[in-house]
């Protein structure tokens, strides 16, 4: 019921399928008050576009009117709503005032005697300052719960929620014990505190650890998240589902909602907002009317979900997080606080996006993508053999002519080491063109990575380097230098050598010797003078793409991978029944994918092949580990070529 | 024609006035084509609510038709348009094709005859890559044509154009030069090839050398800025007027406008937009017309100045342009060079705001607030008597009743100088309730400020300290080293040293002494036990502030100051003939006002004085020096007391 289409750090636009119809995530599920709802079910569908909502079995429950109107036509009915209905337990009332009046499995089957589509167990609520004897107890009382609900759910989606306080590892078990059980959907509970005292660190914690022990291929729902400053955010930590009274409590207290904070509306002498409501009145008439003031909350709120969506499509969800961590200064410590997470985050950010990298502020170096860069120059761009090192300043690209020549000049006087530094450190000039080396806008004089980091770091952790070979800093210096000092001794060619360095780089240590061992062809455009395609002993092996700078697999260069490395680099093994598709050239859905590489990332090319490990095709990745195995349905490579 | 009404940094939302009504500013002026209007000025106003539109007067004066028309019946009948319209006059078209068909005088005088409301000078682009020679003569013609234009101006307000390419001597000295004729308004010209390439830090410096030469009474306009993620830049620096023909020529290339920035519509999915045409329609639709596009290029650019508008009068601009920096990498470069200028920045910045400081980024320590801050500390806290200092680590506000008694052991055992070490470096105690020190959110491990660096700063400035003297910097540790050290001495009023010090910090070194030399005696909140009034040999001289915890200057308290600060200390010097009326306790307009204190800022109190130094009351500064004498209009200091 549940498939990624796209994804940016671990957000993904998916596809819900409830028995009421289909609800693209991220999605906002408005809570509806079923005694007096302020705004109806049926406008929140034609007015705000709303595919599910979210009311409370326990307040239809208790109240006889309600109970009986739901048990006889349904919960849909009651609130006159066709699409998607989730409902949520009583939790949060047993919470505020200590006690609920049904049992746990009671409102389970309640829920399903109403048809919900998506039904609620009757956790213990979790709060911050809770002990962690106390939160350890309200885990198994919820696990025990859980477990005795699942066998009455029938046909009802139910969602089994994370507790666990503040205390990560707790969370994490509890997120492991609950992924264990047959449920569909997984809240995380207990974070309403977190939020209202802008603990948004302690949320990213929360969150990440129950991410950690949730089956990534079950909707996460982050409960009582209703403020739009927060949804770029959780989105980006994987969250999919928010539900929010936020609108209607707002409206209630004068207040209106935006990505950028909250504002008081009697404060205000204009609207500062482009809506259909703000539009239409002043702000003293928004000021006077809660239901304007809520329509208000519920167009920015759900245009913040769109914002999130097409942020995920575009690849710049990033970028948009760190742009909303200005709304507060305690967002600005949670995205801190993500940093200490960029290990976990690293896993399934993809290879590419299809927008630059936008540098915001000292955050944007604790990006996943900026610390793989890193990474991978130490454990793939080395070894740094004992030639001279040039360092070239980061200049404009496309180089200029004289830029070109010198660069020709240096590297035929010397067979130089040629690196470019700047904001990633030093890079080789072969991975310049590299996502996101040449992909990315830095303001100049920033913060970060001095030439003296650069080169401490070359000097301290690629050792392969000879500390006593020289490393020349200056445009001009360094051509004296060579020539004195280091007379040509032959040079290789330069685009074999980027062929080698950027299949080293995607790839990994290896694929780049494997694929010009023999005789290369390089065939490279006449308008911009890029490599374009590499064939090898007459076979076309790669092309290269212009957006990112990395290559597309053919099929001969996926046969000369598949013989140069072992099982299971860049391997994802197909299940039997799918084997005559995957040689065809289909797609391989994520059911029939058996394991895969755990280093392959969203966006890496990967040889798919048989239990035997015999090549069957190539394809782009979609789902990583992790996630091959828990998905049942959607694309998890995406197919380029089969190999009969 | 043009009065201040709220500041923020040197933004200001003005009421600008014309034979045709008033433009509320910060605003913008959609550009009319007059032959095709995409969108007609008519519905300008009454969908986008447009106070005023420009348009071109030299393409109405080369096109026969529209030229008789407007010459008959007014371009005001010609736009269908009875709001305010300004004209440009072909400097552009002239810069674009390399000449113009018009003459300079016959121009202004065609805009004229057609009763435009706002006329402008054929002056002369000055592009960024022209040489200084160049530029010069540039200017010089401008200057030429600008006066001989000023004689037939009638009635029409004129537009006065500042040029001077990138160099900033000269942009000040041309605008410096253009303010001593009768102009109405200034443009700063030239800047729409820094703004297509992105390079605002140029902008930055070009705007401000303008400013700093400029009349600050008259509007200035931006020519050409119409991208709304540049309004909240431009309008901190002080720019009044912002024109775009953006709205439809990104439209045209099937662009839309964000303030987050551009995005090509037939790349999205769905349309993260609230605005009325995006909630109407599907991202397909709008991709499909130009029309749409523009609507919405123009709703979201009208809010935006809307949220300008709305940053300034509640005191949050800053953190509105650093969250729109977010929006491109130039943006902050733009930022990080604004920081430069922050000297001149501080003259017009207000005491304090309704609203509490946000730390966004590193940006934020480059605020002239926070810059006024650390100059005070240094300047107007000191002499740090030879006392131990105790530093406290930042804690939460209020304190608690530990951290309280904590502090009152430590002062009475010791008569130590006691500073708490946070953001803003040491700050004494009895400063810590003033704005923006105690109105500050700052996330945890900022980047800036360690105590380290706070004490190196204690002990290179602040020279009163004996190097000697012990500083304590350990809460448990400064109890055991006071009282082994330093026995109590007797130890001073604590409440009267924090008055002491607030009017110091606040009205100059030895206002704090001169309002408490005599019997002094508190009034404090019952509730929150913070003092409110303060009364010298049993008057009233002075009352705090909650929400800034600044001073409000009694009449007993201003003449207390009045004889211990020689002048123009703290004085606004009054016209005679306003006299009679400020001794009423009437607000001091603009135009009564001779000079003032040059350190005066706004929200600063303030002695009214007539011309030998009699004070005559008191009030709350609104304009500064150098807009004293410039404005005719408006309030220069709003009253709180005559003294008759």
């Amino acid at each position: 019921m549940f498939e990624i289409r796209q994804r940016d750090g671990l957000a993904r636009v998916c596809r819900m399928v409830t028995a009421h119809g289909t609800v693209d995530t991220p999605a906002l599920l408005p809570v509806i008050n079923p005694n007096r709802p302020l705004i109806s079910p049926r406008e929140m569908k034609s007015t705000f576009g709303a595919q599910a909502i979210i009311t409370n079995s326990y307040i239809i429950w208790r109240t006889p009117g309600l109970r009986e109107a739901a048990l006889s036509k349904g919960v849909h009915s009651l609130a006159d709503f066709d699409g998607t209905v989730m409902t949520d337990s009583g939790t949060f009332q047993s919470y505020m005032y200590g006690r609920v009046e049904v049992g746990a499995k009671e409102i389970v089957e309640f829920q399903r005697s109403v048809r919900t589509d998506i039904g609620t167990i009757l956790d213990i609520f979790t709060e911050p300052a809770a002990t962690r004897d106390d939160v350890a107890s309200a885990i198994e009382e919820t696990i025990k719960r859980g477990a005795e609900a699942i066998p009455g759910k029938g046909e009802m989606l139910l969602a089994g929620t994370v507790q666990g306080g503040v205390y990560a590892d707790l969370r994490e078990d509890c997120a492991r014990r609950m992924s264990d059980m047959a449920f569909d959907i997984h809240p995380i509970g207990g974070v309403v505190p977190l939020m209202e005292g802008y603990r948004y660190a302690d949320l990213v914690d929360v969150v990440i650890a129950s991410k950690k022990g949730l089956r990534p291929s079950r909707p996460v729902h982050l409960f009582g998240a209703g403020h739009p400053m927060l949804f770029p955010l959780a989105a980006l930590m994987g969250c999919d589902l928010f539900d929010s009274s936020s609108y209607a409590k707002y409206a209630a207290d004068g207040r209106i909602l935006t990505p950028a904070g909250t504002l008081r509306v009697n404060e205000l002498a204009e609207m500062p907002c482009a809506c259909p409501v703000c539009s239409r009145h002043s702000a003293k008439e928004m000021a006077e009317s809660q239901r304007l003031m809520a329509e208000h909350n519920l167009h920015i709120s759900f245009t913040e979900l769109r914002r999130v969506r097409e942020a995920i499509r575009g690849g710049h969800l990033w970028e948009l997080v760190e742009e909303r961590a200005r709304a507060h200064p305690s967002l600005i410590e949670a995205l801190r606080r993500l940093a200490t997470h960029s290990e976990y985050l690293e896993r399934f950010e993809p290879l590419s996006r299809a927008s630059a990298l936008f540098y915001t502020g000292p955050e944007t170096i604790q990006r996943p993508t900026v610390k793989r860069v890193r990474a991978r120059l130490r454990e793939r761009a080395l070894p740094f053999v004992n030639k001279p090192l040039v360092v070239l300043p980061e200049v404009e690209k496309p180089y200029s002519r004289h830029h070109i020549e010198t660069i020709e000049k240096i590297w035929k006087a010397a067979d130089a080491r040629i690196a470019v530094a700047g904001y990633f450190g030093l890079v080789p000039i072969e991975l310049d063109e590299v996502y996101p080396i040449s992909q990315s806008i830095i303001p100049q004089q920033t913060d970060l990575e001095t030439q003296a980091d650069a080169e401490r770091e070359i000097r301290g952790e690629a050792s392969a380097i000879d500390p006593a070979m020289p490393v020349f800093w200056d445009w001009q210096e360094e051509m004296t230098g060579l020539r004195e000092g280091y007379p040509a001794k032959g040079a290789p060619d330069r685009d074999v050598g980027r062929v080698r360095a950027v299949a080293d780089y995607q790839f990994g240590a290896g694929a780049g010797g494997a694929l010009t061992r023999g005789a290369v062809a390089i065939v490279k455009s006449k308008r911009t003078g890029r490599i374009r395609n590499a064939m090898l002993d007459g076979k076309h092996v790669l092309s290269m793409r212009a957006h990112d700078g990395f290559f597309t697999l053919k099929p001969a260069g996926a046969t000369v991978l598949h013989a140069a490395l072992k099982a299971p680099r860049m391997r994802v093994v197909v299940a039997e029944d799918a084997v005559p598709f995957v040689k065809a050239g289909k797609n391989l859905f994520a059911k029939f994918a058996l394991s895969c590489d755990p280093e392959l990332r969203p966006g890496d090319e990967a040889l798919l092949v048989d239990s035997s490990d015999k090549l069957l095709g190539l394809g782009q990745v979609l789902l990583v580990s992790g996630e091959i195995g828990a998905f049942e349905r959607g694309v998890a490579v995406s197919a380029r070529d089969g190999i009969p």
